[in-house]
């Protein structure tokens, strides 16, 4: 079920590890290039939602500039960052992560024009790509392993009515080079053009469509 | 864009493999329980089909029963045979992959609610797990490989329009031992009950859920 207009105020946090990021992606990238990848992703996640018209709040655990975003450095963990700020949000808040290279304005209206309490965006292998928590007050969050059941449980404890968003594009975090392939397909932005510039191309044979890296088969 | 109602009068089609299915399945499942497994997954695909009101012809390799589907049986590739029937169509045409566990009516019904002649569900890896053609006539497949994007190219040259359905649960085809994990974290269904009895269970550490079987992890 979705809310006649889309028009909703909503303010946007995005978690953002800056230093030695996606270290899933070591066998194909250096350090410094995963710190550019993870860049060109912010980039098209930020993009995003700014398109609908929400402001952004970087959470970040070092210091880093974001022009589109306010950057909030925040040195304890993911977790421990999200509940300090949660009972400080005063509108509807959206927990977007940022290797979500195939969100859209779109996709994203799809999660906020929910009539739920709670809206959750599975990621793949059971983690959280996206809360959206209408009542930030009254919610805590907990990431890291199997959070897409902790996070529907919470919210159906403390009386939360909850939709799970059903969406490829938002379910597709990028953390190991399997995931790179779906980029490689459905990407249009600046994370897919960034691994297009880095020698990146698909490569078709039977089976599932598979990458490869300056010549040589990466999956 | 979706029709103001979803009662499209279609028919469906199901191409199904009963013997030796789900090769890349070989390392955790016996050829005899990847037959009964490719059972539960097609049960589950033609149930929710049914939900829909559409007919079901199951498009067989071989000599199959199935209570609630037509069995049609031909010997030659999967192309040659779907591309032989689909002239003699006189209704739209909804192409569904038997290993789809995690369909159900209301995103089946999100593919034929569709105002454009042809709508695609990407599978993961490049492939096509959902076809909906209007005017099956004047359409032919070419599955393997990177089907996904052939499939939109050859509408646009016929000058047919294309909507991309954007779905997690539709596009979760289960080829690889990874793919389990989705349908044991999301499926409602009796494939998901096929691998609780068989002694899968999900295993949550750091990182992605991963699944073990009979007490060995298996991804």
């Amino acid at each position: 079920m979705r809310e006649a207009t889309n028009i909703m105020h909503f303010h946007t946090i995005v978690p953002f590890r800056p230093v030695n990021p996606k270290t899933r992606l070591s066998g194909v990238l250096t350090e410094e290039e995963r710190g550019s990848f993870a860049d060109a992703m912010l980039t098209d996640v930020v993009a995003a939602v700014r398109e609908c018209g929400s402001e952004v709040t970087l959470l970040s655990t070092d210091p880093y500039v974001c022009p589109e975003a306010d950057v909030l450095v925040r040195q304890e963990g993911l977790n421990e960052a999200l509940n300090w700020i949660l009972p400080q949000c005063e509108v509807p808040v959206l927990i977007i992560m940022s290797d979500l290279p195939l969100v859209t304005k779109e996709t994203i209206l799809q999660v906020t024009s929910t009539v739920s309490d709670l809206a959750v965006v599975p990621g793949l292998g059971g983690g959280t790509n996206i809360l959206f928590i209408r009542d930030p007050k009254r919610y805590r969050v907990q990431y890291y392993g199997y959070s897409f059941r902790w996070h529907i449980e919470v919210a159906r404890e403390l009386g939360m009515t909850v939709e799970v968003v059903d969406s490829l594009r938002l379910s597709t975090d990028v953390d190991e080079p399997a995931d790179l392939v779906e980029l490689m397909i459905h990407g249009t932005g600046r994370s897919k053009a960034w691994l297009e510039q880095h020698e990146f191309a698909l490569v078709a044979e039977s089976g599932r469509v598979k990458i490869k890296h300056r010549g040589d088969n990466v999956i």
